[in-house]
């Protein structure tokens, strides 16, 4: 299915963990469509995960980050323009972690250091990010920038609990890093806010399961799969999307335009 | 810029008028894309304008119809599968006519006779358009269907009068529809909320010019044209989004999303 | 719990059919709170109502009025300045009806000529009581002017059937008079988007005492009752919300920023 | 113009600094409606304003307490309970402080730690707060909760910087809280978006002032005053409004939901 969407560019992937990963499937889908990318991920996140397989499959070389740090990202993002013999042309960011949900702290009982850690990892990387890129003029013009996202930034699910928070403040910098990066450089900067999808990471969350059935059908065109959301990146990635930015858009199956459904209540 | 992401697809592309309309772009688009289509316009509106060279030029069949009529959109659906040789993958719904402000009646001294008409041809029109076409089967399952819009569906331009309304109605047809359209045969409904377009519609509403301009400063993209709107629509007509439905969906270079921006105030 | 909010204020209410009507606890609080009113609903509906009762009650004169009839509503207002002795301080829009719905017809099967009627007399009657009141200068400087809507306006509740678009059409109508009345004659225009509530309308749709254990289950304090909306009218009327307008404003018990409760899951 | 809508109640008002702030103005009305308040900022922001001329006014005892420490939260409820006798019905929390945007830092060369800082002060306070108030058993039943908030967690205003991100990040807050202080006690929870205000701390940022014209200009009422937000706060305390909780409400007249004036364009 591919149709060179991508082809001649060039772009970094963070978050593939294993092949659940959505951030997997989009590594895989913009190679496919003609890209060349480099891979990042937290030292502690490599690990844990197959990064290594993808990389060799795809051929692409792994540049690890934490991503809260600004020397790490200056590295990754010099190495990966090395890598790549050019300016960079599209960026995923698809990292989340909470502490506090980890633990199983309850919402009303948070504890606000790990909070802060919860925010710089999930969220502030993203700023860190786009801010390290500006300062190294690492990204062409036109280039395009994409984050991943839930609807727990506009409506509350209970357990997402301070991932909610995370989420709003990240789709807050895309809008506010947007607005520069589209005046100086034409770059475009959105959020994809995805259904649940059954990753290492979003399946650890407490009552996942029940929450993806809901979802499930609650959305008319049932939950979006991760593959289904790396060919949504794949189109935002493209040239063919240039006017789009500052945006959050909903790869849901409709969900978020749900406000009842009869198969909810079993009707 | 062929990718052939619509290769094997068959269209229906409703509005085209002359070379500077949206649907005009998204109708030379689709066919680079490798997609078969037919066009269609109102009988008055096709007097004017110079759709059938837009018609020999893609080879395509143009079969008038009052989008008003039922019986003039069931010609029109059961002609379009005759000559594209099988069911519909996707529609554009490029509509919108207001007599009230042709008139330059002001919006608190309004026609509601008029009104009625505005609503009929600019959003019920989509409504008819869909019911016609799941009455006919007439679409494929995945199929995908858009409307063009306008922000003033959420925010106040006073110039655009009763045509905010119009559109109001026509994103609730999108999402209520495809409701239904998701639930039985897993076909999207989106809306794409385009800037302002120098169009021969478009232009013709008062202080047009101000407002292009304004709406210019304001995004941090400059507007969308009417080619960046019609590489979008052929995203949404692909199979690479096809778990996005019910959503509108900004293509305004940021616009929607700023609140004040300094080229506005000159600093 | 009378605070004299409304002391000497005149009032308009609209479509108080029986006890059950939201409109009449807005028309019970409004003379609490020391306002005189008028109250007017169709003579169809007046028929099948107790509103003689409720006009005894609060000494209020009733003057039937076809919402839809530009003649009724100048006849309405005309007649509201001289029974109150002056002009207008405020008034309630509480006004919905669809054939469709009540014929059970299909949201993918509609007859579009009772759309109109739908349209006409739930939405449109908005803006011709508007456009009445602005031609005769019936309503005082810093004068509030609400309409009640539901959520449905906003997300898909299938149901709900055009009745949705009815409330989209609403609340275009409140932001974009709300515009020009309050650039005129700092008249506010809002509309109040209230939980499903047990009215004689209400309850007649299909599905609807599901559809409302589901929103009492959804929403943290349970379904709003028609009392508390009164009592948010009163404040929306008062002096104290002067600077507030073309909102929609929720009065659902948190119904519109959940996204899950552990509570539909029975969890 | 007192109604005695808070007759009875018991407050806290955070964030007065002086005669210009909005908290200054909530506390002043709030009490003519019959509350009794306690008073509470940090100790050096008590050292630059008037706050002990407000106490005495009002007769209001004055807790300082740094809202980013859990000891001075428990502290300060604790001794507003004593205070005032008994449990607490409502809560304004005024908090806002970006050392970024005091050094003048551009949104894209910001420092992490201060943003950190930034968030703690001016959103996390906010959750640490309720966390406080709920651990403590502080707040009656149906009681009030408020922030005030800006329209930058929607939309871009360049020169807000990374308030921008602080207010999303504190309306998600009163969301996410808002459903279990709802489910646990009846208690709401809002943000109350103000028009731009001209505060010590507001009219600090840069280009404050045009940006005060430019929105006076786009909203049809003009810019709500502090007094006007404090009017619109004391019906968010008062029992009139216990159903509306987890909402944003815009008190700006108009401008959230204008697109463009031609008052702007000097048309």
């Amino acid at each position: 299915m591919a149709n060179n969407l991508l082809q001649g560019k060039r772009g970094i992937i963070f978050g593939a963990l294993d092949e659940q990963s959505i951030a997997w499937k989009v590594a895989e889908r913009c190679v496919e469509e003609g890209a060349k990318i480099t891979l990042t991920n937290a030292p502690v996140a490599m690990r844990f995960g197959q990064i290594n397989e993808l990389g060799t499959k795809l051929n692409a070389e792994i540049i690890p980050a934490d991503a809260t740090s600004m020397e790490d990202l200056e590295n990754l993002f010099t190495k990966s323009m090395e890598a790549l013999g050019g300016k960079i042309d599209f960026v995923l960011h698809s990292i989340g972690m909470s502490i506090n949900v980890r633990k199983g702290k309850d919402y009303t009982d948070l504890n606000h250091e790990w909070m802060l850690k919860t925010f710089d990892v999930s969220a502030i990387s993203f700023h860190k990010m786009m801010q390290t890129m500006m300062k190294l003029d690492a990204i062409n013009e036109g280039g395009s920038i994409l984050a991943l996202t839930y609807i727990a930034a506009q409506r509350v699910f209970p357990d997402y609990s301070e991932m909610a928070e995370s989420k709003a403040l990240l789709e807050s910098f895309a809008r506010s890093f947007g607005y520069h990066y589209g005046v100086q450089k034409k770059v475009r900067v959105n959020t994809i806010s995805q259904s649940p999808t059954f990753t290492t990471a979003g399946s650890g969350v407490k009552g996942f399961k029940e929450f993806f059935d809901y979802a499930d059908k609650m959305s008319p065109l049932g939950n979006a799969s991760a593959l289904s959301c790396a060919d949504y990146c794949v189109t935002m990635f493209s040239d063919l999307t240039r006017m789009v930015t500052m945006q959050n858009l909903y790869n849901d199956g409709g969900f978020s335009s749900m406000g009842m459904s009869p198969a909810i209540l079993g009707l």
